[in-house]
């Protein structure tokens, strides 16, 4: 069994509206020294373990439906669980 | 200057609707090895250095904002950077 965790992100070109409301609203809560926020997604899968590669299931699935290719960047990290 | 990444994630006990239609989906496009999928949030944040500590900023920044302590757990990792 596999637990992956997968990180997206907007890219850097990309205006992140969110970022800039979360980052207003710190500094409305008195927190002025916060100067960047950028919000993303933080997902954490259990993949059963068979005879597939899971790092290229993980990529796939990133490309195909986790992350928008065009706007958003990802990274994932890839841990092995023994089962108990 | 520090560069701080949150994670917010949904407590276990808490039904994660999100993750759930992530997981469907993925079965959809025949990736049925993956057994449980949870969503959540990942921000990354900038906070410039002062005499405060960055370490209580962050906690209050994530119990008063960043994430809803009824329903979600976070965790932080602080990284300090050196301006070049």
């Amino acid at each position: 069994m596999y637990k992956v965790k997968v990180f997206v992100t907007l890219r850097e070109s990309v205006l992140d509206p969110q970022g800039v409301a979360v980052k207003h609203s710190l500094h409305s809560m008195d927190y002025k020294d916060v100067s960047d926020v950028r919000v993303g997604k933080y997902m954490e899968l259990t993949i059963e373990k068979t005879e597939k590669d899971v790092e290229e299931q993980v990529k796939e699935m990133c490309n195909r439906l986790l992350a928008n290719p065009v706007i958003e960047d990802y990274r994932y990290e890839i841990e092995e669980c023994v089962a108990q």
